[in-house]
């Protein structure tokens, strides 16, 4: 087990240093490479599969709900960015400039789109003519650019991968319901694909998206007890529509502007699967979205007969994602790899399982090892990854709900965030400068105004007035 | 039919004015939208979902042969370019430069990506190491931007989606082969999804890619006898290696340079689809790409029972991408619709049909109708798709042998391209000043020396020295 103690050693433990931990497995478990440019990663194959399968269980949700794939350009002309005057002061600072093409200047600036909310809104003004037309559900997944000063691999990069919902409606009242459904696919993926629970709610104004009427949230909790915020749902109103005059002919024959809706989810949640599920042996995934679900280790492999039942096995498990590790590797370095990996199961199969007609099968979740007859091994693999999805998920709840604390008045907001990391429930006035304090003095921000409102307190935590809301309070990344 | 020969009449007779009739179909059918930006386009959900179905096949056909997917940066620090003289040549007229992010100027000047040749040598120069860590056999989907001075919606665009694999080997030999067998995914997708028969041979050196030993293509004939390359894949032997420092121990200890590979194909594709199997009523899809397989049209649906009998016929064809147009058009202008989308098969049902328990399958290839029990359905239409399939790539087979022609004299060479368009097969010194000349004299490229050479005549065309190799010409895209 030297080999493996090896790797182990390389990465630090979770509980002396979190952000150290993070780097560590993002890289030893191949996720990614730093590019020569800072804030521009490459992603490894490892960490592509993953977002791959992120893009296929999202893709298939968002289709059933009617949403239509297309792609818009990369680039947008600076005009066409300052016509909505609040989303350029939000994303000016961090944009990325083209000024030439062709070895020739170019006679306007064109910028690496941040998000694509002004060229969606110039594409409908010119497409979107009658009730008829609409609604429109547009989805694209493309790479964009924010020029960020400090940058964490997934977390926060200058180039990220992404998807972006832009929809446009006939009434005000069909694009609030669109923002809710979006928020709740964001939900549901979350906890039913990637096993991580999620507080639903509605940005406070100072948080909420540059440009939006209002943005609603889900927020998730890391292992350290920081929140990451994991997709975001933005209801425009008209406000796009009148600023890139996007009309259409109702059906009373009437001119009338559009509703808007947009809604994104990113690479980070990479960065929350490794954060929410990871520990001191790696990552750990879930087994809906791991690339490979089992790897089989073959036991004293060079013997007669053993990699050839490894084989035997991995036809088996036909049905899924599965991989033997026959490289010339130790055993205990492919166990190691296969954590680092976070790979969900692990099958060894050695001479003496052979004469027996057993196999070992070990879980990466909570590392339980159980013998399995290979005759049942097809059926046990399938029950024991829907059981540690569900453990998984199960296990992320009891975090959110162990790290989920209650202040109702100022003293024990500031002791609670003092002695603990987690999302604290307070109530709040409603007004910015209380929100600003609280950053000021505790370091920490509002998540969302939960949809599930509670009333723990009368008062706001920071102030002292007559409390509007319950607003979940964190640390975020 | 009074609404259907109005659609239908908007489209320009390909006969008539091929490039016309080609924006037409690209407009019409509702593929794309230009964006304010020149040579950026809007690719809509229609041509979105052909790229959909695309990427879908291609890729599997990639992960058949081992290739992993990964994502490298959009941006190229102007220096790392810099490394690669001949590409820089190659590029440098035309690529997009970026010159100040997060409102500072740059100290340096990166590129947007028009290729990543430099950035995954620079990559593979810190992540290969040993003869263990090879091959890496590495794609990325992604899009990338050239500034072409003449652009076409597809066809030649400033922002376009492609992918592009580039791989690394330890031997020559190995990287050779991979070339080899790409280019034969390539034609093999070509041929057996999107109906699209190719040549398959090396590109001259002039023709080559810059920085390349060899490129290979595959070649394709569009409607109007015009040459469109589809796909290609490239030999850089330790060229790159060279220049990037990417060396590797080998098994005897020894420090080795890689050899390396790369293939690309891209949204150009589409373009061959439409100027391949496209009509004067529009596209027409082969059935494996096609979005949507069946539209299903009910005729008088107003009437008692059609709708239902409409949607009871969808669910009988499940098992293919069907959609039934209930709008409240009429079937003369949703059979029009169904031909300019390309739709491979229209399904119509009535009142009479309901009674005799049929339905009519019309074929958009040919434009046959057929009665068809509705007990038999499923099956009919199965067989039918296939059918289609085959003969949408037999028809493409004796258009293009149709259009290829031999030519063993200067003079013939000469008639047969003042005559005809198409490919003309013909004998060549080898000598780059023959190809300058032809290409000056009758704007005719060499398109590729054909893997299978045949012998149509002892002496080159153009200066009737001895000739070395035949070779396909042709006007090109």
């Amino acid at each position: 087990m030297a080999d493996q103690k090896k790797l182990v050693a390389e990465i630090t433990s979770m509980d002396e240093d979190f952000t150290q931990w993070y780097t560590d497995v993002v890289i030893k478990a191949g996720l990614i490479a730093y590019s020569q440019i800072k804030g521009f990663m490459v992603i490894k194959p490892e960490g592509y599969a993953i977002w791959e399968n992120i893009q296929k269980h999202l893709d298939a949700r968002f289709k059933a709900v009617g949403v239509e794939n297309v792609y818009l350009p990369m680039l947008i002309p600076e005009s066409l960015l300052n016509k909505e005057k609040e989303l350029v002061n939000g994303f000016a600072p961090e944009v990325a400039w083209v000024t030439s093409g062709g070895s020739e200047p170019l006679t306007e600036r064109y910028c690496v789109r941040p998000t694509s909310e002004t060229l969606f809104s110039d594409f409908y003004q010119q497409d979107v003519h009658s009730w008829r037309d609409l609604p429109k559900v547009y989805n694209q997944w493309c790479s964009v650019v924010r020029w960020e000063k400090e940058t964490r691999p997934f977390l926060r990069s200058r180039e990220f991968l992404w998807q972006e919902g832009h929809t446009v409606h006939a009434t005000r009242e069909e694009a609030q319901e669109r923002t809710q459904q979006m928020l709740n696919v964001y939900a549901d993926f979350l906890a039913e694909d990637l096993a991580i629970p999620v507080v639903k709610g509605r940005k406070t104004d100072k948080e909420k998206f540059a440009g939006a009427e209002a943005t609603y949230t889900v927020e998730a909790l890391m292992h350290d007890g920081r929140a990451l915020q994991s997709g975001t749902s933005h209801d425009f109103g008209d406000k796009f529509a009148r600023a890139y005059g996007i009309q259409f002919t109702g059906k009373d024959n009437t001119l009338e502007y559009v509703y808007q809706t947009s809604w994104g989810m990113t690479t980070r949640v990479i960065g929350a699967l490794i954060m929410v599920h990871g520990d001191n042996s790696g990552l750990v995934l879930p087994p809906r979205i791991a690339p490979t679900q089992v790897t089989i280790v073959p036991i004293q492999q060079r013997k007669e007969g053993v990699l050839e039942k490894a084989y035997e096995l991995k036809d088996i498990l036909s049905n899924f994602r599965v991989k033997v590790d026959d490289t010339d590797k130790s055993p205990g370095f492919k166990f190691a790899e296969q954590e680092m990996h976070g790979i969900p199961l692990r099958v060894e199969i050695g001479p003496r399982d052979i004469e027996n007609g057993v196999c070992i099968i070990a879980r990466r979740d909570t590392g339980e090892k159980q013998e399995c007859a290979v005759t049942e091994l097809a059926q046990t693999v399938g029950a024991l990854l829907e059981q540690i999805q569900k453990d998984m998920l199960e296990r992320a709840k009891k975090h959110l709900e162990a790290h989920t604390y209650t202040a109702s008045s100022s003293e024990e907001f500031e002791r609670t965030f003092a002695e603990k990391t987690g999302f604290v429930k307070a109530m709040w006035c409603g007004d910015k400068a209380c929100e600003e304090q609280i950053k000021e003095k505790y370091g920490v921000t509002s998540r969302c105004i939960p949809f599930e409102q509670e009333t723990v307190g009368s008062t706001c935590v920071c102030c002292g007035k007559p409390a509007q809301k319950m607003v979940y309070w964190g640390k975020a990344y």
